[in-house]
């Protein structure tokens, strides 16, 4: 398969930004097909990408043989219905969040994908993919902290849209908290208790906000959620481990800061370039491929440095490697660049 | 244009890794042809990649009508031969550092292009594609740092190769800071000097270590460069803008810190989601599509979590939610994982 | 009162501690009196000191004419008696807590002393007069933050005597974070529970250790703390207070961070050389009285920076302040160190 | 010598300062004749202090027989004949910066000092006796760095008086990095470059701001340091010491950073309650000291935690050991404060 073929069903704001991604930085696939419950959203959609269809029910999106795999960003309560037509069609699947919205049809979405003996389907808990988040999961397993004990978290959002409601904290907000233990820690939750603090006065009416989450392993870790989903500062999601020889801390805004023997605390410098800048280089060839597919009607084949920034470099450095030798200031030589018609 | 066929000319440790980038990581683009000074490492090179060549002669591999634009990590001393054959051939190239290996040939590149009318050349000094880079730019940009006075830089790397020399740590070290210089003051350099202080024992034996470079601008500002290659630490690369009203620092390992009135210094806020998980949501979407494509050999669609993590997620929930309600601790119910085959 | 004359009642750790600092480093008080149920002990120590007496009963020593006031570093069984015996003497106290051991005892302590309608009973609650704890309070009653919601906080050892057993955790450690619940909010805590997580190994047999308390307090404010003793590492006192409008950590030792609108992370720096430097100061005027007290005997009447450090700046500021004419380099004079005998 | 007896001339904003010290915060020590050359300030404030006299002529205050040691805060220009007159009579001093104003003399003092055979002369250079200065100091000895090779220095300050010059920012800012080099390197400059980068427009009139100081010391270890006296932002001085195995940084408000081996970077967390408290103890113990001596006329003799404060903290750590049982939370039984009257 030289390029996966993806449908992508819901494009409100999860999954239009879904579309833009698999369209204009992933690698190895495209769009074929888009699905939405508004049918002219899909359909306007699919008409500014090269290759794509809007296709007006869902099942039948799955269906279609232009489509090799699936992006499920519909609402929760379709979930299931969608799930099974993938199983069924031996299609994978990336769905977001929940997987379904009760406990029972997620059981026998699990026991069908079983019986099928082929793992299709995946959840959008996307934080296991965040560099932090995998940082901290390989400082735990490389046992410098020792088993890990404790956990402390705190989610904090600046706002919520109005129709917010306390279980929503929970379900929405709490559970990439929930994953995150299981993730982090490799066991199963078996008890859970919400605090409710005195709220927010900014709070909408009747939101319980903030909440403390408080769940208990099956090995007898402690974990603590500060839940808080109206601070009117920023995003916030921060989690420390403390472990029996050290502790950990990501989402503080400067990296995984640890804290082990002998008493000192700290981060890492990037070890070489390559991950200091392997991000900019990234970004460099994405940007510069598609500025040359613009250059065609534009005749500006970059939007980055550009030749006149490399004869200056080499002007510069002509100086420094004199001024080495001297170790006195020498003028750097250079013609104007208005000197130059169109450069 | 849909899909960008690009030649990458010199496939070392730097070439080789754009061609990984082009394949696995960067959309709208295909490595149709690469080239090598030794043909055993291109011709192996374009085997393991669906749809590419590889072709002996450097010019040769620039005309090849498969190819729509080039990518250059060739030793700098080819670089002018096949960039002035890129620009004979109206195809866009972006250049890997030198743009030349002297100043007149630079000029030369120069003109030619501008003779064209088609700025076809990028050179490759991905630091300002850097979000490091780029906030800097913008807070100066910004104004809120006033009008730049001084700056200061420190380059550091952990080692060197042997043959390492004390002027390429000027051509190849240095020429970064020559770029981020202009980059951030928008002017140009116009005077350099270079002052050598002891040298670091642990450098190899002649290399002058640690260097500082002095640059003057066009307007009078003062930027001093501490670059030292054999640290033993590890890569760092700091830069400290200081402005009228206020500085600003990158490179620390904790993102951006400006110190500007009334007396506080800190950092920004991931201020959404979005920013935060951004690129987590881009290695989710890649790694699934990555895995799909593998998942028709091994049956397993996905490396990331499964239907499992979202039933366990809705239990943890669903006793979350009971709890909001009473305040007390809720025990989770669920089944155990192994009365189901195969999940 | 010109010298305030202190009896200090148990030379343990503690009381020695507090003997050493009212002897060389507050001004206006000297240590009068000792006392120790090691009586030893309390001798050796007074025959170090000008002017100070060992008594061998605490309440003798609480009497003696000699002695206007009393620091209680005793075991707490001692405290109620000899509290009240501070109370009857009309001398003012300050004493190590507990107060007293038991809550019945400690309000008997409070009623007397209500009765003599004069406040001479102070508790050593510490922190309320470190500068980081000064300064979230501070924050506080700024009203920036808005009304505080939730407090996180992590009191960690990295080890304990070993006798030390569960309720010493609570009852020695965590009374910190119980004084400090109440200085910073201002109110009483109204119900507590403590959440006992899997154990650490390393602890002691028996000890339950890391301990998790939550505290409720009289307007709904959440407390969590983690306290954990046998952590390996350091001593980390960590507390973060989240308010309506913005949230501050002091602990992380790096001075007081705070998040607040809009969007930004970060702390204050020092306005000034006298924030900056002000226990500089201190530290250098207190080192050269000490010094200079010893050089009667040595000859050397300091251990700073002497005659030939100012004429060193001295030559060093005037080759300065003629660079600053010339621009160029300009050596400094100076003669030899050795040319002058016994500088 | 049971108590210093300390003469200090020139009670200006330093001088006045350190009479405070003396008074207030130095233990061993007391202020016994201060004057100035504006006679009514020096009696004023002799006034306000036990057992403190005013003599108008500095030559009589040093040779008074109540005077022990000296300390010098008058300006520079009368240093020279009154540090000779502290030689002379055989009495210590504490010489606020400069020496005296001009090489010269200096070096007539050192060596009228070294005929002497008595070190009496101590220099205000007080960044030795900072923390964060004493750590790196010990950090550099240790030799976990390497020997130094590099060191980055700056020194801000928000604004300066009006009457502030170019050379000033040489003799009285950029002495105090001359000092830091000296002490830090324990060796001399011998070379200084100061480089005038365009000027900040919010500078006075005529003022060179910033400057870029350069120097080379005995051993060709080379400084630069930006002193930078117009910021408008805050107070911030910063030393980084590059050494041939690691840097270290202080002063970026967060303590000292470290970058050393293996490719980490952090600082130390306090090793035990000693170290973290310590201020906070002497702080406590220096304010109950002052409000006992208050307390005399108001009948409060502590500003500090009282009894209650005692007991509120043993009712809830009661609670807290009952929970430690049960697990439950319990709640907190006190009486009420407004039932106990005086309480």
């Amino acid at each position: 398969m030289s390029e996966l073929r993806v449908a992508v069903l819901g494009v409100g704001m999860m999954g239009a930004d879904h579309v833009a991604r698999l369209t204009s930085r992933i690698a190895g696939a495209r769009v074929s097909v888009v699905n939405d419950y508004v049918a002219e959203k899909a359909e306007q959609l699919a008409a500014s990408i090269p290759g794509c269809r809007a296709i007006a029910d869902p099942l039948d999106a799955i269906a279609d043989p232009d489509v090799d795999a699936v992006v499920l960003a519909t609402p929760g309560p379709t979930h299931e219905k969608q799930l099974l037509a993938c199983l069924e069609h031996g299609k994978p699947v990336m769905c977001e969040k929940p997987l379904t919205t009760d406990v029972a049809t997620s059981l026998e979405v699990v026991k069908r994908e079983a019986e099928l003996g082929k793992r299709l389907i995946q959840v959008g808990f996307m934080r296991r993919f965040d560099h932090e988040y995998a940082q901290l999961k390989s400082l735990i397993v490389s046992g410098e902290l020792g088993r890990p004990l404790v956990m402390h978290c705190a989610h904090r959002n600046p706002e919520v849209p109005p129709n917010f409601d306390s279980s929503m904290i929970v379900k929405d907000s709490l559970v990439h908290e929930v994953d995150v233990t299981r993730f982090l820690f490799d066991e199963e939750i078996t008890s859970v208790q919400i605090v409710k603090p005195s709220a927010n006065p900014a709070a909408p009416q009747g939101l319980q906000d903030p909440q403390i989450a408080i769940f208990s392993t099956a090995t007898g870790k402690h974990v603590d959620v500060e839940v808080f989903v109206t601070t009117g500062v920023a995003y916030e999601v921060r989690t420390e481990v403390v472990g029996e020889r050290g502790s950990a801390m990501i989402g503080l805004d400067v990296g995984l800061i640890r804290k082990s023997a002998p008493g000192r605390w700290g981060g890492e410098i990037t070890p070489s370039f390559k991950e200091r800048f392997g991000a900019a280089y990234d970004v460099e060839i994405q940007r510069w491929v598609d500025a040359v597919k613009v250059g065609e009607t534009t005749g500006d084949y970059t939007d980055g440095p550009g030749a006149w920034d490399g004869y200056a470099a080499a002007a510069v450095c002509a100086a420094g490697v004199q001024s080495l030798e001297t170790g006195q200031a020498v003028q750097v030589e250079m013609v104007a660049r208005e000197s130059i018609k169109g450069a």
